[in-house]
């Protein structure tokens, strides 16, 4: 079985409601916590709400990071959606969960797009891999 | 108890893949979807990966609706975002499972940000309402 996306979903309560209604500071620490997941960021976009609230996202090379804030609640939800093997998403929470001043965190971490393994190949033959959902996908066998 | 933010997670498999690589349908699609849940569009942000596969998200005025796809897998995994009580994002949900002719899509809602109910005010009296997290609010009991 492979998972081609691992999605953190972060609760973050009690965090210091000031920080959540910041914008310049909330985009700053979203962006350098997506660098320390070692993610690539292709854009951002964040918004302020009136009265006060905030959503951000940074669209990585590989998914994105995406925030959520009542500062009225001191409650943000941040989703660090991630995908390959290279990235660190953990350290990017654990950043958040610190940066946030966030006293009762919660973490959840779902995994998104379950891939079969293929089923193992003939040596010598020409074989399709199998794929679900009836997508095969012409698999050369060299060895 | 009373929920911020509803988060609905559709996971398309049986996608048509040459829709999934194709940028200008996918924003369309989700743009469409985000008005069909009748959200406000604040902004969009969509990238081509190479050689194949799209991210995209649209920020609404009630959070955000988010697309990551793997054309090559037939597989996109989808998150509608929400808050407040005049959305629709169910409505959302079955406009992208039909628009991308998902043939196995799965649908899961997670409740993010549980705000317990304020303690009921004493009528005639000044009080405060308890929100968790030691972050009181003042209440003015008017009648």
């Amino acid at each position: 079985m492979h998972t081609l996306g691992r999605h953190l979903l972060l609760e973050l309560n009690g965090c210091n409601p000031k920080l959540l209604n910041d914008i310049k500071r909330v985009e700053e620490i979203l962006v350098a916590g997506a660098r320390i997941a070692k993610a690539t960021i292709v854009g951002t976009h964040f918004h302020q709400f009136s009265p006060f609230g905030i959503s951000g996202v940074v669209v990585i090379a590989e998914s994105h990071v995406a925030i959520h804030t009542w500062p009225e609640h001191g409650y943000a939800a941040l989703d660090i959606f991630t995908c390959g093997e290279t990235l660190s998403p953990e350290a990017a929470a654990q950043y958040f969960v610190d940066k946030f001043q966030a006293r009762h965190p919660a973490l959840f971490e779902l995994k998104r797009g379950i891939i079969p393994d293929p089923k193992p190949a003939k040596v010598g033959l020409v074989v399709k891999e199998v794929f679900p959902y009836d997508r095969p996908q012409e698999l050369q066998v060299v060895s």
